[in-house]
């Protein structure tokens, strides 16, 4: 059994994607973000980087204690290695999975949660900074363009760790303002994904507690965003 | 022989360290990205995303055609992997290293990286954008302090990939202004890593080609932060 700290987020979604396409039995453990859960000391302890998602395995491979794993990226490579499944075992497949699971993690996801900060929450709106996250995750979409032009995936031959990473942050296209017509090659691949059932019933995880206006709530906002009272 | 594609920045470092700690011999090609060479198509078709650094291994395990990687956490991983070396081979101590690797891939270098963007790059200050990040960059050095605390190393009692992704980007601390004595562990990790002899020779590649100033170069703004033409 697997416990999931979750919460209805891209990074979230990421691990109960993953989760539902391996065929793991885990239970969600909610953590309410907005009212400041992750910052519990027994959340901490799991998770020291006070971010969901978090997993405590309570059937490791070699058996013995629980092993818990934060960090999205490494808790997809425990959960790949552990199974055997979405992380080819050759060198090269290997090897360009990791890269566009880097690439999402570094680049991808960090710069949709920039632009989706200043696009839609924060209190000011700031042009520079706007323009400057929306020039980046265009960018990125080109990138990502590119390389599915001429892969059906990712990795490349087959559906991996990578394109689970990517799949929920791709999906926050509508309320980015980004045109996927503009990126023909994630488009097809976006539609494609959206047919696997695992996948489906990891997004569909935790819908119904999604707070939409977050920065319409004061209080919500100041724990989500760090943000100091005066 | 492994040709690392490279420019003295603290992404490049973690490379030019981890093949000086590694002992691997490698040569370098400098790609000038203030003239924008990480745009030109040999170079895509290694690093599809056009950023620094990415490594071509002309002898791979198994043997076969040169594997080339981009993405620092991905060539990390690749290059732990090539020699068996600063990535424990059991269960737990994996998995903290690709935490910890992690954190800094999603966290820590691209929080930093925004901060140094508004705070030393950006041709406007905006107080809102430099507070976010300066605030997010002391939580994370708070985060990096606490585990410190009581660890040797990130990944816990030996030193690895993890500690090689922070250390170029923790030796800005000082452009970025903040006080290491107010992170008292991280301070002493920071001492300890700077003797070592192949970390030090892998911090000292380049540093005689460093534009200590971009910003100063209207050109080469534009090349590095994306800025159009109005």
């Amino acid at each position: 059994m697997i416990d999931l700290c979750f919460a209805p987020t891209p990074n979230g979604w990421k691990i109960s994607v993953m989760l539902e396409e391996c065929g793991l039995d885990y239970r969600l453990n909610w953590v309410n973000i907005g009212a400041g859960e992750q910052f519990e000391p027994d959340f901490l302890a799991i998770s020291p980087n006070n971010r969901i998602p978090a997993i405590v395995d309570h059937e490791p491979v070699g058996g013995s204690d629980p092993v818990s794993v934060f960090e999205t990226g490494a808790i997809l490579l425990y959960l790949a290695e552990k199974t055997g499944q979405f992380l080819p075992a050759d060198l090269r497949g290997r090897t360009a999975t990791t890269e566009w699971l880097m690439w999402q993690m570094g680049g991808l996801g960090p710069m949709m949660g920039q632009h989706g900060h200043f696009k839609l929450y924060a209190p000011e709106r700031i042009a520079y900074a706007t323009e400057r996250y929306r020039n980046e995750v265009l960018r990125l979409f080109g990138v990502m363009d590119r390389r599915l032009a001429d892969h059906d995936y990712l990795a490349g031959a087959t559906y991996s760790i990578a394109d689970m990473a990517c799949f929920p942050w791709v999906q926050t296209y509508k309320r980015q303002e980004i045109d996927l017509a503009d990126f023909p090659a994630v488009q097809r691949w976006y539609e494609e994904l959206k047919q696997r059932e695992g996948l489906r019933r990891g997004m569909a995880v935790g819908r119904d507690k999604i707070n939409r206006n977050p920065q319409n709530d004061e209080q919500t906002r100041k724990v989500l965003f760090g943000i100091k009272d005066a």
